[in-house]
């Protein structure tokens, strides 16, 4: 930390926001830094910082050559990014719409700092949706038997739109692990249930099954184990004995749209970090 | 719903509460009714309907004689009982005491409508504070080698004691079959996890080995099969990455503390209905 | 309970839900059924009786001949309605589109029972959305010079649009009593607080003001006076000292989203009664 | 951050936790670091870093003398404490005892790092609890007459216990001027309203009347307005129509025992700042 952020003093960094997590278990620290360069900031920069980053112009790859050396010294593995930059993000999708109708407004409005090159999904119902947004549609039918096919298409897809992230806004399909390798900590989903609990297919059935009084929403990182990626954000809402499975997933639809939201935003925002199974969200 | 209450309001009984609720996939209805006699209400009666009972001097045996005849005629399960009557409720402990104090005060601070006539444990650290509550306390060692004897000592003094319920706050051993099912729907455990997420033994680890964002307690009737009871309630707490087991167990203690103690109070307050492994907890 | 129960047996009437409220203080007894008739209903309809009603054909004018007397002589004030008839509401807003946004899309997936003739703005930001939803769009200016004519515009087309029900979605514009007069208890409003907390403008700069840790939202009905009506829905979200007020802003519009739909689907459902200046939502 | 880590770090600390924070409207950097010596922490201690404090034996004095001079420069408003040193805290209390039964309680168990020398109320109600709990009692009678003999005899209990921090665990008098400028950002209460709504008396009646879906409780230091004090915690529970002003007052009380004993926690883990009429409270 005292090196780090000597070196950042040093280079006229303008530290906005620090966070810092040590496990002492593993014996790893992590560290977060936010900085402007003085100066450039001004009361809006301050207040949104990841512009701020982009109009002071700072030189990435000059202060990546004074901090290579100090990373390798202390063994770091550390990251760089401009939030000038902002990450492409493509959506898939099935025939429920709720989580995509609410990204893409958050995108609309400014909340998701990101390019939506692309909709990727094996049903049509999104693609006036799509349109509204002015975002590029492409129908990939997906069967068992056509599995292979289609995600050769999807990855076609995603490196023609240069993709970095992919969210699987209630995407019904099951990923291959050749699939999920090509997107390290880059692929996000949304499990309708409150992880561990109830993973795999019709978890509101099961959790009407069971009768719990509250029932939650997982966003995660997709791994080759269903639903037992890395953890990003959860919630829950309580309901009652009167609550049919019908209602369950309707008062799910909210928790589903909340979790993945902010899940997006965060990973967007840099936020996330990953290690073993879990994740790191710094304030 | 029509039969009942017509009965009721030609006895003269002044309806204080009533609920129902319709179970469409058993095709099962069911109904709580809360009552006292016409003008035997006053201001604080009806801010206590349960006093009010007792006050009201209400003629069980009579209205039961008027009862059953409709009650059979329409097939019902039913159950009559006044608030005057308070449930004898047995605390079982090991060492954790917090869930104990909890409950203790809240008796004695008359949230819990019951006699307390005494607690048990297999450690001595209770003696204390059920001193302090001039609760009999009773000592009963317990070990794998001593277990039949040592269930057949508290089964006694359940007995002795005229025990009704059975509430297991952080009570660490597991009950056997023949114990249970001597106590049907009338022993409570609080469990320190969501369920069924984390079921069985050290939840608190399960769950910071998982990651998971939101950490829980669940209040259950217990059954043969552990930590699979029907659901009374349950609650969550957040935590984050900078949270250890140390942490979540203390966190846990409070969200113990709350479930376990609104399930007792809900049970002494006869809301409760079980049927298949599920609750219906009426309003 | 017992005469209404009676009558609707007598009458063939299947009790789906049925929730009753007793009010000490004022010594008033509050009422909801909900049936269907014997023979009508399938898996669906259980499910959804709101459906089963109209498909039922239940005879409401018959009904209400018999019901009618009864009314009269036990005092009630009552109301009679089929759930096949769809509220008509109209959506007022300004240039903030979330709960728009947000209340359309929960619209057209169904969650919704009702119909929505008419989008009235005093700003032309909605304009696509009302037409991605297929909603006539009418764009009334509202000035303080001109507020006289715009309402008279307004409810000119109310009236065209047999508009039952007006939802203000973030309008920002204060109506006038007389407006207010000719929609009693059917004009629901979101204000951005925790109400009774920070009435008025600028709610999220008060409560950063004040140094919150929650802040809050809540729907309510308009009154004449200001964010004072009959409030329906309130929920919270818990906020940090890092969070600026930009950050409270965009907090809370999941919150607004939250409690104005929540608000609308209890009325449009019939869930809501009116009181004194409190409501009464019925399970 | 820098210097003051870099200092840290030459005197060979050990940071366990840092947390930094900026308020860019007012320019303000703020700081916590929690640290203790290489070498010799061990696996129990990197899990209470207090303890590790305490037993590192880490030289105060002799780093103020060389922390001094750099914060000197730097222009800091600072503090510097062991976590070895365990605050000296003073309950006092009028005759409702849930939060007092509650802080004992946590005390006992450890969660609260603090010495308790003596309890204070104008009530008798307390004197068994305090007994139980082997904390000196002291009876002092207020009456608006007698309310100067009654806080002169107040302070001199506190000077004499030696107390650091006075904690109003419901104790209903309200404070003279003279008494809170004696302990600047060390009285600590709980108000039973979600402030800033609902000051001053009978909250929950208040909250009733207004027909409220939510109530809430708050934790804040005690200032010269009456419940207007920088804000530490607060927390809500969701109320129903059916609840009268009896039912309020029992959900709340297990509000204000969870934001009191949070406020209590942190304050004695040094982890609140005040400024201005706001708190930081570092995670």
């Amino acid at each position: 930390m005292a090196r780090v952020s000597s070196l950042l003093y040093e280079r006229g960094a303008n530290i906005l926001h620090a966070d810092q997590h040590v496990d002492h278990q593993l014996g790893l620290f992590f560290m977060r830094v936010e900085w402007e360069l003085n100066g450039e900031a001004d009361g809006s920069a301050n207040l949104e910082p990841d512009q701020a980053h982009g109009r002071a112009g700072f030189d990435l790859d000059s202060f990546k050559a004074s901090f290579t050396p100090l990373a390798a010294e202390l063994r770091m593995r550390w990251k760089l990014s401009s939030s000038a930059q902002r990450p492409r993000m493509a959506l898939f999708c099935s025939q429920y719409l709720h989580c995509m109708a609410d990204l893409l407004h958050r995108w609309r409005t400014g909340e998701l700092h990101c390019e939506i090159p692309v909709i990727v999904s094996n049903h049509r119902d999104v693609e006036n949706l799509a349109a509204f947004y002015n975002v590029p549609f492409e129908y990939v039918p997906m069967t068992a038997a056509t599995r292979a096919e289609g995600e050769a298409r999807q990855l076609e897809l995603l490196q023609r739109y240069k993709v970095e992230l992919v969210v699987l806004a209630r995407y019904m399909q099951i990923l291959s692990p050749a699939f999920i390798d090509s997107y390290p900590a880059a692929i996000i989903n949304v499990h309708h249930s409150f992880l561990p609990a109830f993973t795999g297919a019709r978890p509101y059935h099961a959790a009407h099954e069971r009768g719990v009084k509250l029932i939650g929403a997982t966003s995660h990182y997709v791994t080759e184990v269903l639903d037992d990626g890395p953890i990003i954000e959860q919630d829950v809402a309580r309901i009652s004995h009167r609550d049919q499975v019908e209602d369950l997933v309707e008062r799910g639809r909210d928790l589903e749209r909340m979790v993945l939201s902010r899940a997006v935003r965060w990973h967007l925002d840099r936020r996330i970090l990953c290690y073993g199974n879990k994740t790191v969200v710094f304030d």
